[in-house]
Formats: C-alpha cells, structure tokens, sequence
C-alpha cells in the first residue's frame, strides 16, 4: 500500500537544533550584559520576533540572525553595542558553517527503507544551506528525490505528491517534528514515522497530531523505521 | 529543434534590482554619518563583504542586510549605533516586502511563447521570497515547471534538463544576466536569449559570453523574445 517514503532531514537524520540552541545560549548571553535575562522575557521576546518574521524569512538561519539583531535592538532600547552586533553574526555563521554530524543509525535506516519504497529527502529552510548540507551528508545519492520547501503544510505535501506521481495514501513521512513531518501527512490521508529528538525548536511544538491516531506510529530509534512502516500493512 | 524554454524572474520579468539598490543607496546614507562615503570605499566594501558571505548565504535580501551589517560593523569599527542596526534591519524588510510590479510586456511575452514551447520559471535567491513573489506576479500559473535554485551554473541547468526530460539543444533561456541565464545554458548547448535591464548588480556583470555568439540573441523588448526564439530555426 505505502509505496513512497519521505525522509525529513534535520533532527531526524543529521543535528540542527543543537547548533541553533547554542546560538541562542549565545545570544542570551550577550544581552545578560544589558539587562537581567533571568525572566524569560529574553527568550520569549525572540521566539515572538522570529513568529511574526517568518513569513517574511521563512525558517533557516539567516532569519533566525536577522530575528536575533531585531530582538536585541528592541530590547536594549538601541544600547546594543557595534562589537555585540558582530558577536551575533558570528552566531550566524557558525550555525552555517557547522559540519553535517549524521544522527546514529541514520544512514542505515535511509539504505534499509530504500530497499524496499521509492525515498525521498523533504526539508525545510533556507535553500543554499540546506543544499550545502545535503551534499555534505553524502547521503543524497540514496534519494530519488530532495526537495527543498520553504513550508511543510498540506498544500506542499500535496503538490509534492502530484509531482512524485503518488496518492496520499501511498505516502509515509519519517520525521522528528510532528507539527512539520506528520500532521500535514496525516492530514492528507498518508502515514506517519514519528522520531522524536530530545531537542525541538519552540515553534515546531505546536501541534494537533492525535498520538493514537491509526496511522502514526512512534519509533525511539531509525532502526525501527522499517520495521514501524511495514506494520503499516497489517 | 527548441522545445522548452526557460524565463528567469528577476529583472526579467518584474522589478527587483532596484529594490535592492534603494536599500543599498540608504545604507550608504546611514554610513555618510560616520565616515566620507564619497571615495567609493563603502559601496566596494559591501560587494566584497557579499562576495566572501555568498557561499554561506547564497543570494537574496537575508545574505545582502547581513552582509550589510558585518560591513556596517567594520568600516565603523565598532560605532555603528543601535538604532542605525534597525534601520538597516528595516531596509531589509522593505526588499523583502515590496510589491511586485511586472515590467512592461512580461505577462504578454510569457502567454506568446507558452502558446508555442513549454515553459518554465527558473529564479535563483531566498526560496521564501522568491515563491511570495512568483504567486503574487500572477504568473505561476502559466508555468510547467516552477524552479527556485541556489545558483544558476551549469550543473544547476543541467540537473533541470535532467528532470524536464529535454536535451540542452532544445531548451532556450530567456532573461537579463548573461552570467547567471546565458552562459551556463549555451555553455551546455543550448540557446539565449538576452534582454538587458538597465540595472544589474555588480556580481552579475563578470561574464564570458561572445556577444555574437550564433546561438544568442538580444532584444531590447520583450514582445521581440517569440520572434527571437523563432528566428533560432533558421
């Protein structure tokens, strides 16, 4: 029944939060200088800048440095210094620059299921960096297809769908966010492997996925991604 | 003989560089406050500054106002003010939220060629930007294919024709840069067609193109790009 399968990339087959909280851990402590960031307001007031600038930048690093200079700006009421500014663009580039680590069992899992479905990569964020780590994860020749979107919601799936030629129904998505990688799916009629990662940006927790819901299943480890698609037939 | 044909978006068939450089002549504005901007060392700093970021950045408004502020940041050592990071923050949300405004013709010569070859968008720079401006010009919808990419090289062209089924002999570009639309496509074999705008970001002036080359064309407008592509026949 399942014949195709997307993988998400970051957080399910290689480590991107890690290096985006450690900016964050960064950028929390350059503005401890200017005021007491021990309320939360720090945090929360990024997470709110970077929610009302996403339709304007999308997801991806270079917003989230655009959304961190904004923030800092406003909180500081415009102390923020010419040196402190340069320290948070150099947040940014090192969460650019940071070397594909591949999550345990990733590559495994990708070549097992490949065996078996029609794979594809499906991820979100900025275009050239996500590119950049595809190729570097040495994993993209296992892909019949790598699609790089600028959103993961029921109209991409959709159009994707289309283009790859199979219904809904025939679609599983791997992923560690439930708001990005399986509602939409689920939502459309397809399946859904849910991998947690013990990191998961604030924005991607928002969700409405039933965790009973007939056609998800949750796998602690890629190993079992098979294994939990498989199932799916019965 | 040509069967597919290729429209870039930017410049071609709506405005953009000038957006781009209204940003550029007001943050040269904000500099006049700290330095003599008169001796050209600002405007060649932040292409220098953009040249070196671009393969962090890829192309777009995000990678232009942080390469803006890294430059701000140097050339000021350090004094750029709080408020000056805002306005520049503000400079790139005016690039990113600009409205799109087609330029004279585009709509028409896009439905003439539609109407004899398959036609695809082809646009390099931030996905989500470029994918607000492609629905919001209205002509998304007379594309086959709609293609937002990182670079336009000859590896990038090559793996659409893969993906269009068509061999580069049959495919024509059509668009303003003749480093980024022209080159690499005749470069592989297939056919341009040139039309200049007054306009053209200093990165996108360094080229090899023989200006007479025979399977290049230039038209000064739009509604000359069917003839042109007809008149390679011959």
């Amino acid at each position: 029944m399942i014949r195709w399968v997307g993988f998400d990339a970051d957080d399910t087959l290689w480590q991107s939060q890690s290096y985006f909280d450690a900016a964050q851990e960064a950028y929390e402590q350059i503005l401890s200088r200017y005021l007491d960031v021990a309320d939360d307001r720090v945090h929360a007031h990024l997470l709110e800048t970077e929610r009302r600038n996403v339709r304007f930048f999308g997801y991806g690093a270079k917003g989230m440095i655009l959304s961190m200079l904004e923030a800092a700006v406003a909180l500081t009421e415009e102390r923020i210094s010419g040196a402190d500014v340069r320290h948070i663009l150099e947040l940014g580039m090192d969460v650019l620059q940071h070397p594909v680590e591949l999550l345990p069992g990733a590559r495994e899992a990708v070549e097992q299921v490949a065996r078996h479905y029609e794979i594809v990569l499906i991820t979100k964020g900025d275009l050239h960096h996500q590119e950049r780590k595809v190729a570097e994860s040495g994993l993209n020749t296992l892909f019949h297809h790598i699609e790089i979107v600028s959103e993961k919601d029921p109209p991409t799936y959709a159009r994707l769908f289309a283009e790859f030629g199979c219904a809904a129904e025939e679609f599983a998505m791997v992923g560690n966010s439930l708001r990005s990688d399986i509602e939409p799916v689920i939502e459309l009629g397809g399946w859904g492997v849910h991998v947690p990662h013990d990191r998961l940006w604030a924005m991607e927790a928002e969700h409405g996925v039933d965790p009973d819901h007939p056609r998800l299943r949750v796998v602690e480890d890629r190993a079992q991604v098979l294994e939990a698609l498989r199932g799916f037939a019965n």
